[in-house]
């Protein structure tokens, strides 16, 4: 008995690559994170400000804003950090706080928290909403918006 | 001719979502994204807060900083926005500039700009860090970081 042939072509369509990674994979981002944002922190409390700007993105596209203005670049941003604090004294001790590490996807997260810089005998602080995302090198912010408290 | 019969079974796999959307998707969600902020806005300049309100995620999570203080929920955040301001005399007109969106993933944005309330003489503006997502009703603000210029 001859039969006519018929393939059947099943698709089947896999959703591959989750936008959201895992619990584990989560962990593992946020831990990766918080040592880029750690390295960055001692950074700046042993004086250094190019270490403490390994955080962020080397490129002319990142965007700092502060209160009420912004800029963008990497470079520009280190001279304003020079500018503004010229010497251990100035730069006081930063401490970060109420971190809260939001994956978006794998490559993407935004970072909520509060920055203290103390000084003997009195202490500024504001909040810091960070946009980080995964380079060759590792994650690297792309866009702060730190505020300070009146 | 009998021939064994073998059914191929050919799975194919797709890469469905792709993390970004092309360029057709992305100007999509822009005009999405800034059809909300608009009507937002619109809400505000007649001075219904409740409109206003519309571009923020009705949930207890959505958080609001400002310069050095944040809280949490969608009530809590219009309980506030009425103390602070009670009548459209106080709303001022608001107005948005300097508009970047930035496509994260298909449900998530990251919208920067600055905001300016003006009033009879005077004005008073800032800069605005948001994170959309993306629900079932809508492009909603999930996170916003607004800074006041000193």
């Amino acid at each position: 008995m001859r039969k006519t042939i018929i393939f059947a072509l099943t698709i089947t369509i896999f959703a591959v690559s989750p936008l959201i990674p895992k619990d584990e994979g989560i962990d593992n981002i946020k831990k990766e994170i918080s040592i880029v944002l750690n390295d960055s922190e001692k950074g700046w409390n042993s004086g250094n400000l190019e270490q403490y700007m390994v955080c962020y993105h080397k490129s002319e596209k990142m965007r700092f804003a502060g209160n009420g203005n912004f800029n963008f670049g990497w470079e520009n941003t280190l001279k304003r950090y020079q500018k503004s604090y010229p010497d251990k004294k100035a730069m006081g001790m930063l401490s970060f706080s109420d971190v809260d590490i939001t994956i978006i996807s794998k490559d993407a997260a935004l970072v909520f928290g509060r920055w203290t810089l103390k000084y003997p005998g009195k202490e500024r602080t504001g909040l810091y909403t960070l946009l980080l995302r995964k380079f060759p090198e590792g994650w690297r912010i792309v866009h702060d918006h730190s505020s300070s408290a009146k």
